[in-house]
């Protein structure tokens, strides 16, 4: 036990200390994203997030209201040439095989038995036929151990690295700046929440409670010693475009004063957090085909083109992957 | 900006009052909950929290794994004669009905212009035809707004207090208790989300992101400057029994150790959080005629009976409010 004067002085001495960590001129001493290229886009992000934690500035929000929301796949880590979801659906499929003789016959299993890409169904409602047998029926838990185990061993096809070392270290890098000024990270992502929860935690140190996705039907059912909840066969929610809005809404409960998606799935996300308010919009632009991969136009879930038409006019800032980044994974 | 060497006097005090403050034996010398009899139902709550932030008990949890489960009305405050819920809906239709001239002969509104209470229908899928002028087609902005200028002027009809005081100082005291070491506090309501969220920043300091509940279908509406979501007149879920456990499941994603409710509608919400697993389950049972209300077997949704006779088996903690608690309202 501190004696109070002691006390006083200890807490003087943190607030000291704390109001040195947290205060623009001491961020101005360190450069909270190095792995940024000194251009604008950088520029407008940390001026951002400086003006969200200064009470002087007409930007200032309290801590409860510093939310931002991330699209995963091609915003926080590599989402080509396949979503890590249908990788691993894929590879889950060819590890069950021999204990399901009928798949050789039947499509799509058939296909996916055969590596013939062009007949798999792309990640839509067609997909779900492949994600009956690797993503249902079991309980939550038994799910994210299959996904965890998966990640441990698997690795991207071009890049040879585990999908844990394909997080893009710019983006590593803002998340811990937002987490170190009182923001609250979300991810609100188009694959499977579970699937994204399993791996969010070692990917990003974004904790379940953080994670919004698509979600299949659960069930409650009473068990021998304990309750489980099943996965089942149908899906409740696609978590793409106006239901990011809808489902950050219902489940955030606080507007987003930062979003940040590569995609046309994420324009109402983004709009949702802009449009009439005061918010920051970001777009993740895939320009660098030697690092990485160049894409938007595309058809696709993976399409960027509405939201880079309108990019300018809403207001949006466009991270063209290529110019500002100075380093794109972990590793490099 | 601090010399280096200060810096680390400063770290090392900060740390030193940091210890003091959470470390057991500091929690020994204030009594968290002064408002609770000095009883076995206070010794086995304290004990828990102070088992599950202590490194060396089994019962250990890092911050992340904290989850602490509510139910709302009846367990966090006041649900007695009739819920806040349907007070306020009741209270809107009266002030709504000038401009429903219809209202005066169509049921169920007329029996409640006319006070005519053993018509109006009780807080079921009958009272959702109360709630679609009242609940519905505007922008969740707009309701909550509605709710808060509500509950400014609202008192409850037998305290004639705002409901705002009939939240339980015991309960104030156990989620300070429990934020201070690090839980996260959800609540987790039959009520439905928004109207919860609305009271809850104001009436615990729970703020909305942490806020769980029945909930309208909405939808994302482009318009002139902003796009709008917009509450629609269809239950997309009514947060009550299995349905508490299962979106427990799918919003937070984490198993909470510690539940509490106060009805059979809360029981899966316990079982889910202690069967099988090291978690404490509280029934907070309304037994003080006096100073509040005493009920249990009811009939309707806030029935205690199932819960009740299982709880010793489930190894429940029944919290008797006449005797456990030593106040039970912020004002006494």
């Amino acid at each position: 036990m501190l004696l109070p004067q002691f006390r006083n002085l200890a807490f003087g001495l943190f607030a000291a200390l704390f109001f040195s960590l947290v205060s623009p001129s001491a961020l101005a001493e360190t450069d909270p994203l190095p792995s940024w290229n000194d251009l604008p886009a950088k520029h407008r992000i940390i001026a951002f997030v400086r003006q969200t934690v200064t009470p002087e500035s007409a930007r200032f929000l309290p801590a409860e209201k510093r939310i931002a929301v991330f699209d995963n796949d091609g915003t926080l880590w590599v989402e080509q040439p396949v979503y890590a979801q249908m990788v691993f659906t894929l590879d889950r499929i060819r590890a069950m095989a021999p204990s399901h003789p009928e798949w050789r016959t039947k499509e799509p299993f058939k296909a996916v038995l055969e590596n013939d890409y062009k007949n798999i169904p792309g990640l839509s409602l067609d997909f779900f036929e492949l994600m009956i047998p690797t993503h249902t029926e079991m309980t939550t838990g038994a799910f994210r151990k299959t996904v965890s185990e998966w990640a441990a061993t698997a690795r991207h096809p071009h890049f040879k690295r585990p999908y844990a070392k394909l997080v893009y270290r710019p983006m590593l890098e803002l998340l811990a700046f937002l987490e170190k000024n009182g923001f609250q990270n979300y991810i609100v992502s188009g694959g499977e929440v579970e699937f994204v929860r399993a791996l969010a935690g070692s990917a990003y140190g974004i904790p379940p409670n953080r994670v919004i996705g698509s979600a299949l039907k659960t069930e409650y059912k009473e068990a021998a010693t304990a309750p489980e909840i099943i996965r089942k066969k149908k899906i409740e929610n696609i978590s793409n475009g106006q239901n990011k809005a809808l489902l950050i809404d219902r489940i955030i409960g606080i507007n987003p004063v930062l979003a940040v998606g590569n995609s046309d799935g994420d324009y109402e996300m983004l709009e949702w957090t802009t449009a009439g308010k005061d918010g920051l919009g970001v777009i993740i632009h895939h320009t660098d085909e030697k690092r990485e991969y160049a894409y938007d136009r595309l058809s696709g879930m993976g399409t960027l083109k509405k939201a880079l038409d309108d990019a300018s006019r809403q207001g949006w800032l466009v991270v063209d992957m290529k110019r500002d980044w100075l380093n794109v994974f972990p590793d490099e």
